[in-house]
C-alpha cells in the first residue's frame, strides 16, 4: 500500500516536471515569437545562398552521415535490450525491457531539455555548466553561420540527435548490472538523474572543451583523447553500475554461505547473439559518426579499426574462456566482441588497423578475467556490464597511450593524460552514482522483496509475463 | 475437401494472373524494343553529360538517401512481423509470419504492375487513375530530363522502390488486427486487392497531385498536408482493419457472455520489443526519406521531430497505463512509441521539435484510451492496430493543423483541410475495405472453423508449428 | 580425454599462429617505419589537395556508400545465424551461434592477414596468388593516387572492409548444412582454411582479374559476369557444403531403414523469419555496394532488381510448396526469398527489372524442388543451404546469359562463359572442400559421438544450454 502510494507520488512528480517543462517552453516561445520569425526569414535566405555554393555537397554528405550514425546508435538500444534480456531469467524479461524502453525515452527528453546544453555549453568554466532546452526555431541559433565555417559539417539538429542517442547509453549499461532485483520506480528515478544531470558533466569535460580537453595539455603536453567515449560513455556507465551494485547487493541464492557460487543462467542465447550483432552494427555509427564528417580517409579507417577490434575481441574471449573454464563459452565470446568494441572506442581514430586487432584481442582476454574476478569478490553483475564497459573502457582509453599514432590522431598523445582522464571520469561516475543511488535507497528503497525476487519482477512489478505460452522446466 | 478445392482454384487463379502479367509485359517489350534501344542510347549520353555537371553530386547524395530510406522502410516489415507475432499466441505464429511475408511480396509486385502508375499518374482527373507496369528500359522515361530539373533529386528506380516499400504497409496493418481467426486464402485475396487497387487511390489524391493536393486549397485556403502518411498509410490501414474486424468478429472466448473480457495474452514480449525498435529505426527512412532529397536542414529536423515524438509517445503511454490500469504496462509503452511515430508522420516536416514531443505524448495517451475503448465495444484487435494506426493517424493529421508552423511547412496550413482530408481517406478505406471483405466473405468465407481457432492456425492452415521443441504451459 | 587433449593442442596451435602473425607484422612495421612516415606525410598533403577538387564530393559519397554497404553485409551474419538457429533443434543452438561467431571473427582476421591480397593481387598469373597482410600506414599504398583516377571511388580501407565482410559468408553457408552433428573443433579448422585460403582463389579468378575475367573472353567472346557473387560467394559456399555433408553423413534418425524420411523440425520460426528479413536488408549492401560507387542510375536499378527478385522468389516458393506439398509452407517461402536473392546476385546490374521478378520466381520454384530432391537422395542439409546457395547460385549465374541485357551490363554477355565460369567455381569449391574436410576427418574426426548428437551439441561441446528456463515438450 505504501509502495503504491510512493509510486503514485512518483508518477505525479514526474508528470508535473514534464508539464512544467512544456509550459515553460511554450511560454518562452510566445514571448520571442516575433523576433524568431524575423531571424528565421533571414536564415532561410542565408541557407539558400549557402546551398548554392560548392561547399554544399560535402556539407550535405557529412550531415547525412551524422544522421545515419544517429539511427545506428539508436538501434544499439535494441542491442542492449536483447543482451540484457537474454542473459537474465525469463521471469524478469518484461521488467528489463520496460526499464530499457523508459531509459531511452527519458534519456532523450532529458537531454533535449537539459543535457545537450549542459554538455556543450559554449563558453565554459571547464567543470560544470547549467543545461537548458534546445532551440525550437527554424534552424537553431547561428546554424547557417556555423555551416560555412571550416569545422562544422552538420546542422544543429543533427548534432543534437546524434548526441541524444548517445546519452541514454550510460544508464542502459547500469540497467543490466542491477537487473533481476532492483525496484522499478527506484531505478527510474536514479537512471533519470544519472543520464540527465551526471552524464553531461564528464561529457562536457572532454567534448564540451572542459578541463580534459583544454587544460590537461599544459600539464602533460597532450590533451585527453577519447574519440567516441571508451571513458565518457562506457567507463562512466560501468563505474556507475559498480556503485549501484555495491549498494544493491547480489541476487538471492547466487553466493552460497559456504563460499560457493551458483550460476544463475540467462534464458535465451539467441537473444544475446542478436543483441551483440546489433550493438556491433550500431558501433559503426557510434565510432564512425564520431568523425563528425564523412571524410573518406578517417571514416573508412575507423570502420576498419572498429570492426577488426571487435573480431579480435571475439577471438580473444573465445580462446581465453576455452583455456580458463575448459569450454568454448558462447556468452564469453559474445561479451568479447563487445569488449573489443569498447576497447577501440577511445582510439578508433588514432590506433592503426593492425594494432586495433591486438587491442581487441587484449580486451577480449581482459573481459573473461574481469567477469571471473567480479564473481569471486561477490559483485553480482548478471550481464558482465562492469567488466565489458567499465574495465575495458579504462583499458581502451589507456590503449590510446600505448598503441596510438600521433600522426593518425593529428595531435600529441600522452599516456599520463589518458590515465588521469579515464580515472577522473570513472571516479566521478562511481562517486556521484554512489551518492545518488544511496539517497534513492534512503527515500524509496532500492530492492524488491525477497518473494518478488523469487517469483520474478515481471509479475511483481508489472503483473505481466513475457512468455505466458511456455511452461517452465521442472528442475 | 471443398476448402481444398477452393484453395487449389485460388492458386491456379493467382498463378494465371501472374503469368499473364509477365507475358503481357514481354509482349510489349518485344514490340517496342527497337525504339527503346535508340532512346536508351540517347539517355546514356545525356546521363553522362549530366553526371559531369556540378549538380551531379547533390543529386547523387539525395538519390542515395532515398535508396537507404527504401531499405529502412523495407525493414519495417520485419518490425510489423515481430510485433504482431509477439502480441499473439504461439499457436498462430507461423500463420502470421506467412501472411506478412506474402503481403510484402505481393504488395511490391502488385505495385510494380499496377499501383505505382495508378498512384502517380501524371495527368490526372484528381480522383482515380488506371495503373500499368513500370518501365523496363535503361533508365525510365525522361528520367535524365527530370534529374536536371529543380525538383527531382532521385532516379525513376529510386522513386519506385521507395514507394513500393510503403505500399505493403497498409495491408500489413490489417494483418495484425484480424490475426488468430482469419482464413489464410481469404486474407491473401483481400489483402492483395487492398494493397494493389485501393491503397493507390487515396495515395493519388495527395501524393499524385489529386483533389486533396490540388483542389481543396481553393476551398479552405490551404492544401492537405500529410508529409509521410499519417492518413494515407496509417489511418488507411487502421480503418481498413476496423471494417475487416467488424465483419470478422472477435476471437472465441475473448468476450464472455456475462460481459467480462478475458485477456488473450501475446506469447513473446521480446519479439514485441524487437519489432517496435525496428519499426522506430525504419521510421527514420519512412519520414526522413519523405523529404525526397538529402536537404540538410529538412532531413535533420525530421529526424529530430520523428525521434522525439516517439520518445514522447513512449512516456505518455507508460505513465497513462500506470495511472489507468495501475501497472507500468510494457506493451502499452511499446505501442505508445508507435503511436508517437504515427502521430508525427503527417507533420514531421511542419511541427517544430518541442511541439513534436507534445504530439507524441498526446498520441501515447490517446492510444492507451483507444485500446481500452475498442475492447469495451468488443472490437477485438489483438495487436491494437486500429488504435495505433487508425486513431493516432487521424490525430497526427489534425495535429498539423494545431501545432504545425506554416514557415517550416513552406505553405499555408488549414485545420479544416486537415480534418476533411483525414476523414475522407479514413472513410474511403473503411468503406471499400468493408465492401471487398464482405464480398470475400460471401465467396470464400473469412473465418476458420472453431476447432481450428482453438487448435491454432499454424497446424490448421500450414501443418507446421512455430516452436515444436517447447512444451505448452499447463494452465 | 583424448578429445580434450586434441582440443587443447588445437587451441595452442591456433594461438600460436595468431601470435606469430602479430609478431611478424610488428616486426615488418618496425623496419619500415621511417620510410612509412615520410610517405604518409606526402600522402597527407596529396589528400588535402584532392579533397579541395570538385571530384572530392562524388568520391566522398561513393566511399560512404561502400562503407554503409559493408555494415549491411556485416549484419547478414546475424541473418545467417538466426536462419540456421531457427531451422535446427533447440539443443544445438549454442553450438550454431558459437560456430557462426567464430567464423565471422576468424574470417575477417584471416582476410586481413592473407585473403585480401590473395584475392586482389594486382599483377597476377590468373590462377593463384599468395596472400599477405594488408597495409597499416596512414592511408594505404597509393590510395590517393588511385582516388584521382577515373575508376576508384573509395579508399583502400573501404575496399578492404567491404570485401572482408563478404569473405566469411562462404564458410557460414557451410555451417548451416553441417549443423547438428559436426565436431566443433573440426569445423573450426576446416572453416578457417576454407575462408582464408580457398575462397580467395576463385575470388581472384573473377574480381582479381584472373582467367575468368581476362582470358575466357578470347574463347567465347565475353568475359564472365558475376556481379556480386552468385557463383563466387554462394555457389562456392553451397558446393563446399555439399562435399562436407557427403563426408559427414546425415543426422541420426533422419533417414529410416525402410526408406522413409523423418522430418527433424527447426525450433523457432520467428528466428528464421528475422534471419531472412535481415539477410534481405543486408543484400541491399551486398548487391548495391557491388556497384563500387554511388552512381545513381546503377545503384537505384540494382536496388530494384534485388528487391523484386526476392519478392518473386518468395511468391514462387510459397505457391510451389502449396502445389507440391499441399500446404502453404512458411520455411519454403522464406527460403524462396533467399533463393531469389541468390539468383539475382550475378545479374543485378545486367538483368532488367521485369526480368528480375521472373528470375526470382524461377529461383523460388527451383529451391523447393531442390530441397525435396536432396532429401530424396539422402543429402541431409538441415537448413537447405545447398539448394539455396549452391543450386540457385548456379542458376543465377546462368540467368545472366539468358535474361541479361548487354546494354545494361555495358559489355558482351555469353551463355557459354557463364556456364563454364559457374561450373568451374562450383567444381573447385566441391573438390578442395572435399579434400580439406576429408583430411580433417582423418586427423581429428568430424562427427560427434552418437550420444552427444542425441543429447545435443550445446551440452556436449559447450556445457551450456540456450534456453535453460523452458521445458521440453513431452512427445
Amino acid at each position: 500500500m505504501i509502495a503504491l502510494l510512493k509510486k503514485k507520488r512518483l508518477i505525479h512528480l514526474l508528470s508535473g516536471i514534464m508539464l512544467a517543462g512544456f509550459l515553460f517552453c511554450t511560454h518562452v516561445q510566445a514571448e520571442d515569437v516575433v523576433a524568431e520569425v524575423a531571424e528565421a526569414a533571414a536564415e532561410v535566405a542565408d541557407y539558400a545562398a549557402f546551398m548554392a555554393t560548392p561547399d554544399a555537397a560535402y556539407f550535405t554528405i557529412s550531415n547525412l552521415w551524422i544522421l545515419i550514425s544517429a539511427a545506428l546508435v539508436f538501434i544499439m538500444h535494441l542491442g542492449f535490450s536483447c543482451v540484457e534480456t537474454g542473459l537474465t531469467q525469463s521471469k524478469n524479461t518484461v521488467n528489463i525491457l520496460f526499464k530499457n524502453l523508459f531509459i531511452v525515452c527519458i534519456g532523450a527528453v532529458g537531454y533535449m531539455y537539459w543535457g545537450f546544453n549542459a554538455m556543450y555549453p559554449g563558453e565554459f568554466n571547464g567543470i560544470f555548466a547549467f543545461g537548458s532546452p534546445i532551440a525550437n526555431g527554424f534552424s537553431g541559433a547561428d546554424h547557417v553561420a556555423s555551416m560555412t565555417s571550416a569545422y562544422a559539417n552538420y546542422t544543429y539538429w543533427s548534432d543534437f540527435i546524434f548526441q541524444a542517442m548517445f546519452a541514454a547509453t550510460a544508464a542502459t549499461i547500469v540497467s543490466g548490472a542491477v537487473a533481476e532485483r532492483i525496484k522499478l520506480a527506484s531505478f527510474m528515478v536514479y537512471a533519470t538523474i544519472l543520464v540527465t544531470f551526471l552524464y553531461p558533466v564528464t561529457g562536457s569535460w572532454e567534448w564540451g572543451k572542459g578541463w580534459l580537453n583544454g587544460g590537461l595539455g599544459s600539464v602533460f603536453g597532450a590533451e585527453f583523447i577519447d574519440f567516441a567515449g571508451s571513458s565518457l560513455v562506457h567507463a562512466f556507465g560501468g563505474f556507475s553500475a559498480l556503485a549501484a551494485v555495491m549498494i544493491l547487493g547480489p541476487r538471492k541464492g547466487k553466493y552460497l554461505p559456504g563460499g560457493g557460487i551458483k550460476p544463475i543462467l540467462g534464458h535465451s542465447m539467441p537473444l544475446v547473439a542478436i543483441g551483440v550483432f546489433i550493438l556491433f552494427l550500431g558501433w559503426f555509427g557510434f565510432n564512425g559518426g564520431s568523425v563528425l564528417s564523412a571524410d573518406p580517409e578517417s571514416v573508412s579507417r575507423v570502420f576498419v579499426t572498429t570492426a577488426m577490434a571487435a573480431f579480435g575481441g571475439g577471438l580473444g574471449a573465445m580462446f581465453m574462456s576455452w583455456i580458463l573454464v575448459k569450454k568454448p563459452d558462447l556468452s564469453m565470446g559474445l561479451n568479447g566482441v563487445l569488449a573489443g568494441l569498447v576497447g577501440i572506442t577511445a582510439g578508433a581514430g588514432a590506433i592503426p588497423p593492425h594494432q586495433s586487432v591486438l587491442v581487441g584481442l587484449i580486451a577480449g582476454v581482459i573481459v573473461v578475467i574481469a567477469v571471473i574476478f567480479f564473481d569471486k569478490i561477490k559483485i553480482d553483475d548478471p550481464v558482465g556490464a562492469i567488466s565489458v564497459h567499465g574495465i575495458c573502457g579504462i583499458f581502451g582509453t589507456i590503449a590510446v597511450g600505448i598503441f596510438g599514432s600521433e600522426e593518425l590522431a593529428g595531435e600529441p598523445i600522452s599516456f599520463m593524460t589518458q590515465l588521469v582522464g579515464t580515472l577522473s571520469v570513472s571516479l566521478f561516475a562511481f562517486t556521484t552514482s554512489f551518492i545518488v543511488f544511496y539517497l534513492v535507497k534512503l527515500v524509496m528503497g532500492v530492492r524488491v522483496a525477497e518473494e518478488e525476487e523469487f517469483g520474478g519482477l515481471d509479475v511483481g512489478e508489472h503483473g505481466q509475463e513475457a512468455y505466458p505460452d511456455f511452461g517452465p522446466r521442472s528442475h
